[in-house]
């Protein structure tokens, strides 16, 4: 087999867009992770180099996300290839907009493409969960799956991981705002209770099947109201510096709906056109810096393409 | 003023629809109550009979819910009017097919026709709300909005009465399954625990989108799915005598999904085409017959009508 490389990027997403806790995903523009994969001549896979990462990622192949993605694969095709990895995070670590996803769905679709794609991106997303498996201690895919299907997906099951590809508005912008103030996973998970009313469930399941519906008819009036929180957002909104002032400045300046991205710290803000989610994106930033804290800002329409090959 | 008469029928309805408790409901064909009002020279309501209800009903205007939502209705219109009022029960009581709304609704909208339509069905809904208020202890719109509009219903917020009417597949067919058997609906809502696990709620409002989005894409594999519930069925149907039984049968016979009516003890079960809801209605029905229990059994499509004046 002749030697080639292969890269590809995958795109941070924005998972559970409000209502949708554990279930909805969508990925974004701008910001995500390079994984670079070169074939070896063992049968074993090597971390060759990882950048951008702080040096907080591990190049141990049984404990780096990529590495145990790509290995899922392989098992699963009864494939010895080897390759050498090479991994370029260019989003922040423990941000909320589904950075060990990215690394994943970057590695996995790079190796599956370099073996001819036996795999279907949607049969891939069960191999990207192993890696969220290790990530976040419980395999979701509402990260993982916009990130390789783009868009805006529906996680139907997540031990079947069954995705649905929801209708994406033209106009829908996505401002997302991450303050440099890190927030693990696991800590934000221990914020939520373990149990909810069912009154407070019935809300929200509402709110999920209007979101759908408002999708599906591109009604940005319902979209905005359909994205409220009664779930997550309650319980971990203190966990993030300044999180009502920046959601105020949001709505205030032409942003529709506003709630935390994934399990924060990130906060998100949907817009109807490009020029409304710059005002909001504007007013969001304006908060962090008045109070002296480091902050990017992403703002993008959805990303509909997902993980990409890079030539 | 001259007298006239207006007589409305206003259909049963299956709330719930498996996945959407407290959220959902649709309107079917065949079963359903009617209520004719003569204006009168008080400024009163009478109730001046009441058939089809086995004499369990009250002609208290204060305690009647026919009575109470016209009332809500004329005193939200500065309305001064008296009505006589005849209720035609021609559903079974305490069923899970919406009985007390459907005569609400008939009531309600037959008044709003004699007034001229001030308001618009839409608009009726939160009046009906009174009359469940009355009936339930709450205020819920899954049986009212879909009895008056017709179709399949979204509620999304019981305090604002507001509602979303969903596409309906034209090859969507319903079977209602009636035991003889009383099932109070304060009896059913003791039976459901006041928290569920965040989890369940994920599998739940996971499975609310998914219904919406099948509806949209006349998706019936999907829509049978997603009409899982994990919330209610698991707690109320040991209440209902052969569930278990009754649904087995339904899902061998053609049926595509099937679950409570609303808080019981209906079963309702969606099918592809009337053939094959025929042919789980007497599947279902059988089981019932075997135990020497009786039975009505309903075969619709989806209502897209509601409530209707009869002349």
């Amino acid at each position: 087999m002749k030697a080639k490389k292969i890269s590809v990027f995958a795109p941070a997403t924005v998972a559970n867009i409000g209502c949708g806790f554990d279930i909805l995903g969508m990925a974004i523009h701008g910001v995500g992770d390079l994984v670079t994969i070169v074939p070896n001549t063992s049968d074993k896979l090597i971390i060759k180099s990882i950048s951008g990462d702080g040096k907080k990622l591990t190049k141990n192949i049984n404990e780096n996300i990529v590495a145990i993605s790509i290995q899922a694969l392989l098992n699963h095709l009864n494939s010895k290839q080897g390759f050498d990895i090479y991994l370029k995070k260019q989003m922040p670590l423990s941000s909320g907009l589904g950075s060990s996803a990215a690394s994943s769905v970057a590695g996995l679709y790079a190796a599956n493409l370099f073996l001819g794609s036996p795999l279907s991106k949607q049969e891939l997303v069960s191999f990207a969960m192993e890696g969220e498996r290790i990530a976040c201690g419980t395999a979701h895919t509402d990260n993982v799956a916009p990130s390789l299907l783009g868009g805006i997906v529906l996680c139907r099951n997540n031990e079947m991981a069954e995705t649905i590809s929801l209708p994406v508005p033209k106009q829908l912008y996505v401002v997302v705002v991450h303050p440099h103030y890190e927030l693990k996973t696991s800590d934000s998970r221990k914020a939520l209770p373990k149990k909810i009313d069912l009154k407070t469930g019935a809300r929200q399941w509402s709110n999920t099947a209007s979101f759908v519906h408002a999708l599906h008819t591109n009604n940005f009036e319902l979209l905005a109201d359909s994205i409220t929180d009664f779930v997550a957002e309650p319980h971990r909104k203190s966990l993030i510096p300044h999180f009502d002032e920046v959601k105020g400045a949001a709505l205030l300046n032409g942003g529709l709906a506003c709630s935390i991205s994934g399990s924060g710290p990130s906060i998100f803000c949907i817009a109807k056109r490009k020029k409304n989610a710059q005002k909001a994106a504007a007013a969001m930033k304006s908060i962090y810096k008045k109070n002296k804290m480091g902050v990017d800002v992403y703002i993008s329409n959805v990303n509909t393409k997902g993980a990409q090959q890079i030539k």
